[in-house]
């Protein structure tokens, strides 16, 4: 570990859209120094609006010691951005060919140590790295908006990305109180944006063929799997469906619906070895505590976070009232 | 609405595995009388045994005045179970047969004015009901694991249910403490399944590609899309991506990305026509609120939630250590 020590002050952000300000709130809350460049006009401005939007809820998250919403330089250039840089984020528009020719300047003025991490949400590392000097240094850290609060970030190495670097940005992000999620293999929209995506794709083929309106959708999601998902996830909660057998009786009893029209994505064959996966993923995951455990814990959690939608969200649905 | 009136008293539950024992439990937290039939060995006892895991979280939510959990007889046939009952919740095994045939029977024995609600994940309320002697008083009453927290039931109507009755349920699932979603066309798996399906059916594919294991996609769902759902559903939350112009700006956005290959799921196509559909959805659903607005709710809402998840959950991922 100690080799690959690493110590970051200076944290490069360009651009500075909604993900490149959440960024910056996010590392001057953690007591980083910041330079930033964005050449829109305006830009300055709309980040210290943004820092200031974001400060009340990073308080109460708890600052670092050192941290202040000063410690912030807009520059002219990427080369000035960046040259004194520990670590650089990207957070250009969503198109290849703009975020190759960035990640090109800055990997020819930064610091060799540096890492380079876009924020893309969806092009593999392997093609945004294919042209740059050191691509060793690269690679992508995909964050949550907002990036401030949301803890997720999701590492993945191209194929030119060296071991060190995704250790080092393992390391950096879980320091700035992240929980980084290393996808082990490059894929289009990388994990939780594919999971995300075709959510999405089912509820606008639904509000296309008129079976719910978006405010229907959303308190189906909101009342029903949401709160269950903001604990467990999609595989613990059916862990959880599943009874005292958890997932294996689970797949047992709704594995023969991946057959049905109830999406219009095509499942994937539930084979013995996928089958074996998904209880030993979840049998590991729960570890020592039963069924039976996990739903006192589910049940306290989820009669708390009942209270805080009714104390934060107006009435979504008019039906209900 | 006065026509309508219609006094819940008894309540009969025919089939009680984890869903049926859910409905019983909500039932008598609000009061209610509950007759249960189900034929299997043990079911009265175990039913007791949900019945006492569920207490402690319905005392916290708040007992109707006469609430006990005594109030529930197990009966040996439904016939004695249906005949005195204002409400039959249904929830035998997912086998389209079988559902048929206990309706039928719970039809035949049924008083003519009570509501006969089957809790079917999938199946379309029109097939349930096609030989019934009286279908207009069937109905999908579709509820989510916890049924006794969780807040959303869909109710659908097949081509023969009574308006009547469509209101009548949505009264009654109001009145015991429901966020009912009155689905507008049937469709197999209704709504909040459809969205949930195809998530689910995504996940598999990671897994099954080895991109990701059961855990890394819990974590994904939980400390990134999960919290911001359990706020806002999936519309809302994009309506608060897309900055100050809302879904308007996030569609221009991410709209091309319906056509990359982020998913196994084939989007529709975003026609003008769909594109209002959302945008004027988000709009509405949005009300007087800016997006700054919600997104200063959004902050308070999320750091709460982050607090709950850490004091709930074990650490779900290795990697964030």
């Amino acid at each position: 570990m100690n080799e690959n020590a690493f110590e970051v002050r200076k944290v490069a952000v360009i651009g500075t859209g909604v993900i490149g300000n959440g960024w910056i709130s996010r590392f001057l809350a953690q007591g980083l120094e910041v330079i930033a460049f964005d050449p829109g006009e305006g830009a300055e401005q709309r980040t210290h609006a943004a820092i200031q939007q974001a400060w009340p809820s990073l308080v109460h998250i708890g600052l670092a010691e050192n941290a202040s919403a000063d410690h912030i330089t807009f520059v002219e250039t990427i080369e000035e951005a960046v040259k004194d840089a520990d670590v650089i984020q990207e957070n250009v528009p969503e198109r290849e060919d703009l975020k190759k020719s960035v990640l090109a300047e800055i990997d020819r003025f930064a610091k060799p140590e540096a890492i380079i991490a876009s924020s893309t949400s969806g092009i593999m590392p392997s093609q945004l790295q294919e042209d740059l000097q050191n691509p060793g240094r690269m690679i992508v850290a995909h964050p949550f908006n907002p990036v401030y609060i949301l803890p997720l970030v999701e590492l993945v190495g191209g194929q030119k990305t060296d071991q060190v670097t995704i250790e080092r940005a393992n390391a950096f992000y879980s320091s700035i109180n992240m929980k980084p999620l290393i996808v082990q293999k490059e894929i289009e929209g990388h994990v939780a944006d594919r999971l995300m995506e075709a959510l999405w794709r089912e509820a606008l083929h639904l509000v296309n063929d008129g079976i719910a309106t978006t405010e229907e959708i959303d308190a189906s999601i909101i009342y029903g799997a949401g709160l269950r998902w903001a604990q467990m996830g999609p595989f613990l909660t059916f862990h959880l469906a599943g009874g005292e057998k958890g997932m294996r009786h689970m797949l047992e009893q709704f594995g023969p619906a991946l057959k049905l029209p109830w999406t219009k994505l095509e499942a994937p064959e539930l084979t013995d070895e996928l089958k074996e996966k998904v209880i030993e993923g979840c049998e590991t995951h729960a570890g020592e505590s039963s069924v039976y455990e996990l739903e006192v814990k589910r049940n306290e959690f989820l009669v708390k976070l009942l209270d805080l939608v009714e104390e934060y969200w107006h009435e979504p649905m008019e039906t209900a009232k």
